[in-house]
């Protein structure tokens, strides 16, 4: 029988590193090196303290736990929107923000609320696979636009001048996965303005705010009424695996938003709206989480220069680096297959991103624990040229 | 700036009665009496015991709770066939099984599995509203199947045979969502063969097993290696806000699935699915909620035919029945408000299931508490004709 438009959708290159890792730790003998799992964007941190406990209290009551209104929980959407005033200062009412299925589960509804089949989205190479991949399922057509290391792979204003024809959309990350850079706030008012002024739907991936190193970043939601925002509890609240995120909402998108919602999801986890409500009181622990990545940044930065890999995109924010490995290999997945053969070490080949010049650059995760960090530039710096 | 596909989505209509019940709640003064919520699918058992334990232990060893591979864990994969080989005596390998969020979330990916855009889907009305607003948001075509109260709204092979064009594929809800009714395993197995035999995708939707009353029921993942099979721990298992639910791939559809769902959903959650695989265990606590439902439905049965509705879908599963109010009201919409203004009972218009003659039924949960089944008896007994 046949096979649908799925058989389109690429694997996650990242997956198949994951299971090779995976595979290789199994057959591990006694003596032989620990893999260091540099592959994946996994906090090892894991779930705050106290989401833990407000998790643990909600099941003891033993409450129904059951539906909940479609955009989620009232008194979570009014806690998002009051972190939204606490970062940025910027006035957001509850009504415009839906609680989702991670972030993972925005995108859907933020295409099919916001674009039409054949409708184009630009973004920039190298990008988050998904925002193509699920753009791609839904019919649209993604427009990669041509920017390079220099820019941090970002897009700019001028880019989307240059474009014969205007997108129907743009897709922002910033920081950026698996670059790690960031849009300064004038580029991203710069974009968002643009955006508006000339029927361009901003989304604005905001999943890694949170998680930066100094540089000042902003919302997308300061600068337009008509974007987008994307964020999620997995990365800087230390969640993943709750599946939990949000997205505000320009105000006519709310309605379709929310029928959309109800139809294809019904409403989020209960228990993970319970854990995400209580992790906004965990900024102690969360900024430990944050001083940590700091510190593992830092050493892999200087480990890597000692290494010799000196070409690495601007590490700006999130826990990923992307580094040049062309001087090494000619192609990046032979030289993540030697890296984990060689020195134990699981990273990210760079065409899982890219599928032009992913071919000489890696990613490497640093939100592991700082030991295998540590580690990891030990094996680097040994590695045979 | 304009709004996407997503405009086209109709409201879901329940959750209007749902908005309005709550409204009334709010405002009801002091010996007002009390609003009796017969509106949703939602189970007022709550989360298995054993579930809840095992979720608690989860969150107490402290372990990171991260992503799981995006097909869900193998544990919960492996319990998940051998349940089916409990319960129907068919053997499915754990790899063709993948846990999905919900039963919604087992949708999309069926449908971008199966189906390219412009495909058509058979199915009969009333619907579960997502069926068709899923379809369409993803750009396929809902073919409603025009059967009646006597074959309990089923399809069958006749009615496909009748199509003047095959259709590209065909869902089936046994026990169904409004009506209750059930295909039998005869029924079933005729639509799974006639379907695979004529390159039709089958759909089963088989979420309220578990919740029948003595008639036999069968699963397509007996008849058909062709047909996709979707089930949840919503309803039988009483795990509606977990949102962890499962889907039964065919042999060539694992891959796409399993590359749909890393990008759509990245993994299910990861405590939802510590809770399921707890689930299993609590045979007895979830055959006593299945007792209970049996007493509401009996109590209702009678009482609906002494209050004056006689016209009820076949009552075989489920926890709803499907009435026809055509003698009370023109128009089942101004029926249930009328219900809920004078008798203070909330149920559902039929046309949120069937926009032709939705307006001559209306539908009624009784998953609630037994008094208020009772209560709703002597309310609906009262009301003048």
């Amino acid at each position: 029988m046949k096979i649908g438009i799925g058989r389109a959708v690429p694997p996650f290159r990242v997956m198949d590193v994951i299971a090779e890792a995976n595979a290789r730790a199994q057959r591990r003998q006694p003596g032989d090196a620990r893999i260091l799992r540099l592959e994946v964007g996994q906090p090892g941190t894991g779930l705050p303290l106290g989401a833990r406990l407000a998790a643990e209290a909600a099941l003891r009551t033993g409450a129904t736990l059951g539906y909940t209104e479609a955009l989620g929980m009232l008194p979570l959407r009014e806690r998002i929107a009051a972190h939204i005033q606490d970062w940025y200062g910027t006035t957001i009412a509850p009504a415009r923000i839906a609680v989702t299925f991670g972030a993972s589960g925005a995108f859907p509804l933020a295409f099919l609320a916001a674009f039409d089949p054949g409708d184009t989205i630009a973004l920039a190479a190298p990008y988050y696979p998904p925002y193509v991949n699920i753009a791609t399922a839904l019919g649209l057509k993604p427009l990669i636009l041509p920017c390079g290391i220099e820019t941090g792979f970002q897009p700019t204003v001028a880019m989307l001048e240059a474009l014969e024809r205007k997108p129907d959309g743009l897709i922002v990350a910033s920081p950026a996965n698996p670059t790690g850079s960031m849009l300064s706030p004038d580029e991203l008012k710069a974009l968002a303005r643009y955006c508006h002024a000339n029927g361009i739907r901003l989304i604005s991936d905001e999943i890694y705010h949170g998680l930066t190193y100094g540089k000042p970043i902003a919302s997308a939601a300061q600068f337009s009424e008509s974007a987008i925002v994307i964020n999620s509890f997995s990365k800087y609240f230390s969640m993943t695996g709750w599946r939990v995120g949000w997205m505000v909402c320009p105000e006519e998108l709310v309605r379709p938003v929310e029928r959309l919602a109800a139809n294809f999801f019904v409403s989020p986890s209960y228990i993970s709206q319970v854990a995400a409500q209580a992790a906004f009181a965990c900024t102690q622990e969360l900024e430990a989480n944050r001083a940590r990545y700091a510190t593992a940044r830092q050493m892999l930065l200087t480990g890597l220069e000692t290494a010799g890999f000196t070409k690495i995109s601007p590490p700006d924010g999130a826990f990923y680096l992307y580094a040049d490995s062309s001087s090494r290999a000619a192609d990046s997945g032979a030289f993540c297959a030697r890296l984990l053969d060689e020195a134990d070490i699981a990273v990210t080949p760079g065409y899982d991103f890219d599928a032009q010049r992913g071919k000489n650059f890696f990613r490497m995760s640093y939100c592991a624990a700082l030991p295998d960090i540590e580690e990891a530039i030990f094996r680097l710096c040994r590695l045979k040229p």
